[in-house]
């Protein structure tokens, strides 16, 4: 695999030892050349934390990473990964989001920055990066400010054009539901490492935000620029011409949302806490009226998160008076804090996204939680007053907010409900597993919990019946390595196609960067060497199979209309990755 | 080990279907028949229900057994145990209490009641046992009542003489910090099986009460009444000459709080959430103190909770115009309660402890989560008032105070506190593992999690330095074999010396009931048994040494006064097993 090893001596990593402020430029040891975004982060943890480690004690470390395509100006490749072991599910954890900020270190060459240890006073800081630079600033007057207000302030003070990753209220308040946002290109102000509580590990380190000067003039260097080149543009063709992708694709117009009728055709629409899989109101919810309201108000629709993106799914929601509430409204977030809420008006939806976006709290864990505090009775589904009243605590930091904060598998604790839709502790995105098997699959095998980007069958419905239990093992497997490749090069979900489609393009671009001289098998085995440390991780933290499982009601409780339970039996489970 | 099988064929097993509210006695199969109490509870899930089911769903099955001693009048052996799988560990769990129901139910001839299923909708009912007739009847009035209103209005309706188990608010709401209350002989209004939310599986079940009418004219059948009779009654003048359990002795006089004194002066007593060994009021806490206070005000010491029992220490705790506050005062709430909270006052500790005991809370885990509720800032240590308001939101059900009757881990998790202490998400009794280093070993390997009675290393603080790590393992392993025993015979944990010191006698006693012809070896084997099988089904559940051990910061930060870590190597906890 080492062959033609072409180490980037410029390529750093940044140490910051958060208990006694101390930073540290290292030389990327050669372990970690070959690795980026969440293969980096599967290594790193593997080798440097212990797997048992209390997540949100001083063992545990935070790393933002780029995947191993970023800086090099690759269409949709700029994403960053964040890291850490995980307070949500004790497992290791992945989170990435697209902005600027995957795109700027990859330019800086800074493979990872590693966040170590915890201040011994609950004491915030500020890390500034500026070229070669870098230092720990106090937090000033930015406690307990929401997301939008710290980006703000960043900016305004270090340049517009500087990169921002903060936590809000959530992560500071130590709340396992809390993800970190980064800032992207001007009006891109929020984008979500949403999951798996590594917001609440950024507090824990007493890290408020992270700033990232923008790197003028700086570019990656190349091992074989024209291999690198030649690839890279027929990539970007290739998006391009996808019916889907390109400029008159659904996603371009409609983005994630488009695929709201569907999930609701197939019955697996999570509907009022996960009771139903379609949902009355949901042509209310769709791409379609998302991109007819945002138009008519004078929003944005096609616009990019990432530099160099081609897709350029994301909106900007404005109400009725023209005022943007929120960019950009997913599907995700529209399932779980539409439909799984009872609320069908898309307004309601981008309030409570901004909210969730300011606070720094993950959208699909905010809404499983108050999906179980609907079926609590502390709101009634559909009641957008009575939620935002339970929502806006998480800002304040009542307890209720906190318990809401902590997600759904601590708010079902505490209210007595066991109709929780997680896995591994982490909730459910916007797919039944019920009626939508393969992701259920996925949900309770993969070491990432239930996660929409960990292996999401939804693409393959036609592929392998939703519905069946067939062949959904093999599903999940392949899509989980493909995931698994994905976040580690840096790309989004949605660049799939064409690298499954053409490997070699993959293959040539990380070649033409550091010519290592991969080829298909290097590359096949990088991928599940992913899967393979983050199981391994996963083992070593006291994880078994039983702490996989999808929830007992959802093998017992038959979900409309299709009334299936999820069936997919044990033995799939327990040998999904034999062929590994 | 089945030579000489009598079988009790009045024996029976009373199955209730809590879903279609169905009875059904049963003979008791033979492989239930050679254990009672803990062993059969360990055997009965085992066998019947799924390892890793939902502790609060229909596959749970909740287990009422005396001892294998239970009805015969053996001195301090009409112990009730209660199990099920623990909502709180997910683990097995067994919890016993004295009182009069293991002495009622064994003279019936009622081996196990076993509640299964759960009702569909949120209903209660109350089981009845007049004889041999068993019914349902539904909860009427007695919803979200306290246990102490539920056992006197149950006594008004079905005797004073009858035997009342119930649960409180805590458990109708599925508080994982849910206890089960138990009546004792006529004042005895309160015994608690307490610990691992046993009082949540039994509001799962939506069984608000037992009634066991007195039996009257009852009595155990015996295989060899003369072998049985001098056996007992040897066992019981060995206790009555024991200087600590007689009538002269430390025990009798000032009951379990005779010790804190000196875990104190060990520096093992939990102090504001276990940041301290000692309390500076500790003598306001004492045994001596609580004796002479009681005293003073009419309140009572040295009476029985169980019929038969000849230490009796027992204690009616008064205020200061002589009305009772609530009885019986023990250790573990005195140090969970009491300077865990930075409480110095016996007053506040019994008016917490009434509140805990009425709402049907473990006051070990309602103290510890409290703890961390100080800790977090909702109150003040050693703010009595602010306390209270916290605590008695747990009645009221409110989310923070279903958040406190979920215990100590689920708070810590929600307000964002690191110093939890808990074992297996149970909260530590009265020693801090640290400075007694052989109890820290149990809370951390036992199949129970962190519990006072599955191997407590207190009492042989003079045989193993308790701050040292040699031989931790091994006491911990003994004791732990021993309380398996006596969990499963009915016996309180104080008549311990005795059955130690002669074993014989138990032997004597069993086989004069039972005809079982068993050896030394065989009783020994019986013992070992309890735990291999309840280890099993905790690795079945999927629980690993991970999920068992000390709490990270323990390990790191020192306690004063000796500033002492838990320092007992991994591979001493990992082998401790080896030799069962």
């Amino acid at each position: 695999m080492a062959i033609g090893l072409f180490r980037r001596s410029a390529v750093k990593i940044l140490r910051v030892n958060m208990r006694d402020a101390s930073l540290k430029w290292e030389p990327v040891p050669l372990e970690y050349e070959q690795v980026g975004g969440r293969a980096l982060i599967a290594k790193l943890l593997l080798k440097e934390i212990p797997p048992a480690c209390d997540a949100l004690g001083p063992h545990n470390k935070l790393i933002f990473t780029p995947g191993l395509l970023g800086g090099a100006m690759v269409a949709t490749a700029g994403r960053l990964s964040v890291g850490a072991k995980s307070p949500l599910t004790g497992g290791i954890k992945e989170a990435n989001a697209g902005g600027t900020s995957g795109d700027a270190l990859g330019k800086l060459g800074i493979k990872a920055i590693v966040a170590e240890d915890q201040p011994k006073a609950k004491t915030f800081s500020i890390l500034v990066i500026d070229g070669e630079k870098a230092e720990l600033i106090p937090v000033g007057d930015l406690r307990n400010t929401g997301t939008y207000a710290t980006s703000d302030k960043l900016q305004e003070r270090f340049g517009a054009d500087a990169t921002v990753i903060c936590i809000g209220q959530a992560g500071e308040n130590l709340m396992t539901g809390a993800g970190i946002s980064t800032t992207g290109e001007r009006d891109q102000r929020s984008n979500h490492a949403a999951r798996g509580g590594l917001g609440a590990v950024m507090g824990s380190k007493g890290l408020k935000a992270v700033v990232i000067k923008k790197a003028v003039g700086k570019a990656v260097k190349m091992h074989d620029e024209t291999l690198f080149r030649t690839a890279a543009k027929a990539y970007a063709q290739k998006l391009i011409n996808d019916p889907k992708l390109g400029t008159k694709g659904s996603q371009h117009l409609y983005g994630t949302a488009s695929i709201v009728g569907a999930v609701n055709e197939m019955g697996s629409l999570p509907t009022r806490n996960f009771s139903d899989g379609k949902f009355p109101q949901e042509t209310e919810l769709r791409g379609e009226k998302l991109r007819e309201l945002v138009l008519a108000r004078e929003g944005k629709v096609g616009t990019r998160c990432m530099p160099g993106c081609v897709i350029a799914c994301r909106n900007l929601y404005a109400d009725e008076t023209g005022k943007p509430i929120v960019g950009t409204v997913q599907y995700e977030t529209i399932a779980l804090v539409g439909s799984n809420l009872g609320i069908g008006n898309l307004d309601d939806v981008a309030t409570i996204n901004y909210m969730c976006n300011d606070f720094g709290l993950d959208t699909i864990e905010a809404g499983a939680a108050l999906g179980v505090a609907c079926e609590a009775g502390l709101a009634e589904f559909g009641d957008i007053k009575g939620i935002i009243g339970l929502l806006k605590q998480v800002g304040e930091g009542t307890p209720l907010g906190r318990m809401l904060g902590c997600g759904a598998a601590t708010t079902g604790r505490v209210l007595g409900i066991r109709r929780v839709p997680v896995a591994l502790g982490q909730a459910m995105p916007g797919y039944d597993p019920r009626s939508l098997k393969g992701n259920g699959v996925t949900y309770c095998t993969s070491p990432q919990g239930a996660d929409h980007t960990a292996g999401n069958a939804f693409g393959a419905r036609k592929e392998v019946n939703p519905l069946g239990i067939e062949g959904q093992k093999q599903l999940s497997l392949k899509l989980q390595i493909i995931a698994a490749m994905l976040d580690s090069t840096g790309l989004c979900l949605f660049a799939r196609p064409p690298i499954i489609a053409n490997p070699q393009l993959m293959i040539d671009m990380i070649n033409g960067i550091y010519g290592w001289g991969w080829t298909l098998e290097d590359y096949d085995r990088f991928n599940r060497d992913v899967l393979r440390t983050e199981l391994e991780f996963n083992r070593r933290a006291g994880i078994t199979q039983k702490d996989y499982r999808i929830p007992e009601y959802m093998r017992e409780e038959p979900l409309p209309p299709h009334n299936v339970v999820f069936d997919v039996p044990d033995s799939d489970l327990d040998t999904i990755f034999e062929t590994l």
